[in-house]
């Protein structure tokens, strides 16, 4: 049986399932490919950690890059990051080692010049670890839906704003005592900066898209939003409408273009994704042929992450070093994206839901739907609540039908204006997830 | 550009779909796979429909064994059946084409002898559209979780049956009046033996077993039991439990074997499965990297089979006839079964409903009771309905921690004896789904 050489760069939580997962698993994936794999190779920064690999059949480096140089076959990179990273991946790649990454952002950044520079040297690079952590949705839209155009996609795919819009809801809290709680049970990091603010979930959504329809990765595109202005009481009132509100990854096909965006989504409550709770991810592929699809499993940690590494290096073995031709799709190097146009947010079509704090008085509704109708925005539904604290005042909630961004944030700047409305007002987007 | 020529045997409802989906998409997929793949040839019995082939590039034979000595490289066979389906994959094979097929029915019997000729040709036998329609199970057990060790699967496998299932309980009807909607709606064939007796389900148990843990396709050993003994009053009590009543397949690891069974089962009404409704399919994974994941899709109809069946055209392409080698794992041929022993039903451990009808008198649960105790099995919950119309008998639902199927049988036929007791007693297998 021929025999192929596995490298492992980072030994983190990653890292370290990884070399797990493979120690428990190997006889099984060998069995299934009928090859003799071996992890033959790590690089550990920590010395201390490097002591516990006892196997002395593994050589371990404490530079990465004595480790692209060695002899291994397929190059896994774990530390994440992008600045260490793009330069191991890079040189590994020029070293025509096979590259198998979980490194979302820098897949996101780099990926489209990286792609191009696998392609050149004659090796893959993959990255099914980057989105959806466990889950093979990587391979699902590359391979498994291939034949199908594919209308839209709309995902969870950060476990930890998941987790927090879940918690807020559960436990009756705010965003801040909800993200503390995210902290604690290690489902956030100290600083949850890149989860909070919508980050990870663009540089998933990037690579999403590129395998959706054909394009160059381009996380410079994906409008972006977090969560940390969702109140309480907006999934509450979302509730009353009939909706529960997650941060979606949204990448739609529309005539006038690409619509690619990461905010927080009212969903209809029943839905499949309404009830995708905690830290899990979840995503919603509608394609031309085949329908909707879902793809739900861990986003995230190590044994999952592993799962999609290991499967990744599986196909590396299977599709190349046996003989076979470089011919994963990996991403869309050299595809013309000239009639891809990426709409901007304003050309973002959806309903939308407005919550606004009104004097409660005769007649400020009256002014409110006017500029609304002025706008050609038609009102699904209203909801006046009981008056606020400051008696005179009360909060209005507004769902509207489907129209085009920037006619709703015309109609925002003149309620604004109003001296009967309070401050700002609150807008989210809706999304149907309807099949058609 | 490589040329590929692509022959079709079937024009029914799939055969027509993956004519129009692959006439809609062909830019697309030969941009994707970069080749010219072309449907040359397509095998029609009936000769109107034939004269419907305008493309007079398109060779129309109306015998399918005229089409497989054509020069097509791949056939896809899409007739159905076990008797011509069988010697028409044979004669292709034998041929040297790559064979894709949706015939599950064939796969799930012959499978092992038809993948071992196609090993001995060098040639695809691939069949991602006999399970779950449009959704890429095969391709997600064979190639995206394949670094795991697959614990369990649970999986709503039949769309007919899950129809009926649903539809039970939105009109608060028997079985036979959802039944009758169903092929009134066209779930459901008009004679609907294979899918409410659960063989069709057990067909595709069988062959994703095979994927899960590296053993023969062994339908023969799938224990098959199907819903028409279902009625709604087991529906309500499941709810009144915290269940809801679904066909199941399930195929799970357990030290002292494999158990492979196909029947009604109560799942936990707050799980993602037990919210799958109407035709729609879902098949629950545990692999022990990756935990739980869910496969969600339409399990049927044209145009998903279509997806799933041009999915493996392209792999086939990708895979094979660019050069590469023979290595996607089309089941397990070749490798040793003899420890991996299939349980019979007897053997099953889980935990159990079971429904009796009994004189409404005191000391008839304690007599009950007894009987489940001297076989060690302890009772969970338990549940006495109104009395029945015959004022003096009532009905007992009893719900049972886990325990070994053959204990529970034991104690049914104890039970049935009491001459307290009316007529049999009703026994459902519960699955907690619990992630394990």
């Amino acid at each position: 049986m021929k025999s192929i050489k596995i490298g492992l760069i980072g030994f983190g939580n990653v890292g370290s399932a990884i070399f797990d997962v493979f120690n428990r698993n190997a006889d099984l994936i060998n069995n299934r490919l009928r090859v003799n794999l071996k992890l033959a190779a790590i690089s550990i920064r920590n010395l201390d950690k490097a002591k516990l690999i006892s196997d002395k059949t593994i050589t371990v480096y404490p530079d990465p890059f004595q480790l692209i140089y060695s002899d291994v076959d397929i190059v896994i990179e774990v530390i994440g990051g992008i600045d260490i990273a793009k330069k191991i991946v890079e040189k590994a790649i020029q070293n025509k080692k096979h590259v198998v990454t979980a490194n979302k952002e820098l897949i996101a950044i780099h990926g489209k010049e990286l792609l191009q520079l696998a392609k050149e040297n004659g090796v893959l690079l993959l990255y099914e670890a980057a989105v959806g952590g466990g889950i093979p949705i990587i391979k699902s839209l590359r391979e498994g839906l291939s034949a199908n155009k594919i209308e839209w996609v709309a995902g969870i795919i950060n476990g930890t704003t998941n987790y927090i819009l879940t918690e807020m809801q559960r436990s009756r809290g705010e965003f801040s005592q909800a993200l503390q709680q995210a902290i604690k049970k290690g489902y956030a990091e100290k600083d949850p900066t890149f989860d909070i603010e919508g980050i990870d979930a663009a540089h998933k959504l990037a690579i999403i898209a590129s395998l959706c329809f054909d394009i160059d990765i381009q996380y410079d595109k994906v409008f972006c939003e977090g969560i940390a202005n969702i109140e309480l009481k907006d999934i509450d009132y979302a509730k009353k409408f009939g909706y529960a509100i997650k941060l979606l990854g949204i990448a739609k096909r529309r005539k006038e273009g690409l619509e690619l965006r990461v905010h927080p989504s009212l969903v209809p409550i029943d839905s499949m994704i309404a009830n995708i709770d905690l830290a899990m991810n979840g995503i919603l592929v509608f394609g031309d042929a085949v329908g909707p699809t879902l793809h739900y499993g861990a986003g995230a940690g190590g044994e999952p992450t592993a799962s999609s590494i290991l499967a990744d290096v599986m196909d590396a073995v299977r599709f190349n070093l046996l003989g076979g031709n470089n011919l994963i799709r990996t991403g869309s190097v050299g595809t013309s994206v000239s009639d891809k146009r990426i709409l901007l947010i304003d050309d973002t079509r959806t309903s939308y839901y407005l919550r606004m704090r009104v004097r409660d008085q005769v007649g400020v509704m009256a002014d409110v739907t006017q500029i609304l109708a002025a706008q050609f925005i038609s009102i699904e539904a209203m909801f006046q609540g009981e008056p606020l604290d400051s008696k005179d005042r009360a909060e209005v909630v507004i769902i509207t039908h489907q129209t085009i961004e920037k006619n709703i944030n015309t109609a925002i700047m003149q309620i604004e204006n109003l001296h009967v409305v309070d401050g700002s007002v609150k807008l989210l987007r809706i999304e149907s997830l309807e099949f058609s």
